[in-house]
């Protein structure tokens, strides 16, 4: 049986990445009700609608979902006490140091997978106990490391580095992408951008089609002074563009980008002055899709794929 | 029988990639007699000295061989005149516009691959009627497109745009690289940072060493003001950096560059100040090998993941 499925206790080991503005209780339990993993983000709520969105999920599917937490939400206290009062199982977390939330977590029976974009944070998961390591490569939509290294490269590095169960991210929308990424030694894959552009998204419906209508080129590693974020190119990011190539510092930066940005761009369809995050494999999508059709479509060109395979001798 | 190995009368669908200061004709001829094809690279020889290496190529294996050349060259209409004269029957072009060049070549009998960065291009090279494109991602080591477009995502982008044999390039340095290539809907794969670090390229002693001494987030795209190029993390690449942060235009790059930095670097062995051009996938790469021992450990681990992922069933 695959490490994943079995330790989230899953059909596939596909997990539906926990976004921010785009992921709430809709999309997830639409993906785990098909078979995948589906995550709330919480990287967007405020404590209570958190709440809201755990229990609405738990009314709509039986099968286990989770909860992504990006570890420098400033209400992280509040955050993980509703996860444990409301008796979510599985924990995704992000954007900080593992060691800090795992054994609590662990203590209330909740399995941790930790996010992270190089080895040695990888090797830090290993030491802090985590269950699972998410390795996201440059290629993946909103925040992102600042080692730039791709899902192609990361991922047999960290798998050489580490034992643990390994899911990998960025760059997956399709079964090719998921086998491919088997091949390079996950044993799981999150896939975010593609449930961007899903019928249970919340992301703003101008949002879902900016997804749809990007090519390749189209997104771009942004803010680096500040922290990195991959944004499609629009009106916003040419100005943060244009100030960094003048040589801008941190401060001037984060007076244009100002706040709430994120949910003009995704949840109220602000397309040329929020911040758009996606990955640069929304260039592969063209269609909005329901969720469960999305994942039925990963593992129908999976098998495809294996089948190809096969025949695949020198 | 696969495409690429058709196309170029060769055994493995494995192509060494020409580079400048590390691909002479002792790596090409190694590898083209191990069953791949290996590639001289022309951007960093004179006419006669590429001239030279040919002469040795063709002394040293009876098996195709070809010759990289970037069509920014200065004097291109003597490289080519050299390729022509000298019996050449495959080359691969890149940074330039793949109309120029390919219709002269194949009045002569010569096959033509075509280096890419985005769709667009790989559209153009088959409007140019190239007979293969290779496509590169980000990760890639020395120059690259500015579109930023990883392995991952590029090779499946390009693949649904274009029916030509598709070789992928940039982060691939092992057999699983190679597989999770193909699954992407690759026929081929094109390697660079693997070979600098074998015992027949020409790189400098140091430069090898370095390469194996290279993990995640060491090497670093670069000069993007002027030609993106990914370089090492080193002296010289700091001060770059330093520039590029305090918004320093073109002028100002172009003076601190100067001329022959990729010469001082990777063939005098200038660990510091020299341009050092390496893919992000050198992390993974821990050892100086010979060329035919490279090639078949790569061969030896595609089967290995094959046999493996015929199993991979949900």
């Amino acid at each position: 049986m695959n490490k994943i499925s079995e330790l989230f206790g899953i059909k596939y080991p596909i997990i539906q990445a926990g976004m921010i503005w785009c992921s709430g209780w809709e999309l997830a339990s639409a993906v785990s009700n098909t078979g995948g993993l589906g995550l709330i983000g919480a990287g967007s709520m405020y404590p209570e609608t958190l709440r809201e969105h755990i229990r609405k999920c738990k009314a709509a599917t039986t099968k286990p979902f989770g909860v992504n937490l990006p570890l420098i939400y400033p209400q992280m206290d509040e955050i993980v006490d509703v996860v444990i009062e409301e008796g979510v199982r599985i924990v995704f977390t992000s954007a900080g140091n593992p060691k800090k939330w795992t054994q609590h977590f662990h203590d209330h029976g909740i399995k941790v997978a930790h996010v992270i974009a190089n080895v040695k944070f990888a090797m830090k998961c290993e030491e802090a106990g985590v269950d699972a390591v998410v390795a996201e490569g440059f290629e993946a939509g909103g925040h992102n490391g600042p080692e730039e290294t791709t899902t192609m490269t990361l991922i047999p590095m960290v798998r050489e580095a580490i034992k643990l169960p390994l899911i990998a991210a960025g760059g997956i929308a399709t079964g090719r992408g998921m086998m491919a990424a088997m091949a390079l030694g996950a044993e799981g894959v999150q896939i975010g951008s593609r449930f961007v552009a899903s019928e249970e998204s919340s992301a703003h419906e101008m949002f879902k089609k900016s997804v749809i209508a990007v090519k390749d080129g189209d997104t771009a590693l942004s803010l680096k002074k500040l922290i990195p974020v991959r944004l499609v190119k629009n009106d916003f990011y040419l100005r943060v563009k244009e100030l960094e190539n003048g040589g801008a510092g941190r401060e001037e930066l984060m007076e244009l980008l100002g706040r709430g940005r994120a949910k003009l761009g995704m949840f109220e369809g602000d397309m040329q002055e929020g911040e758009l995050e996606i990955g640069q494999i929304a260039g592969l999508i063209n269609e909005i899709k329901p969720a469960a059709v999305i994942l039925e479509d990963i593992l129908k060109e999976f098998e495809e794929e294996r089948l190809k395979l096969i025949q695949n001798i020198f």
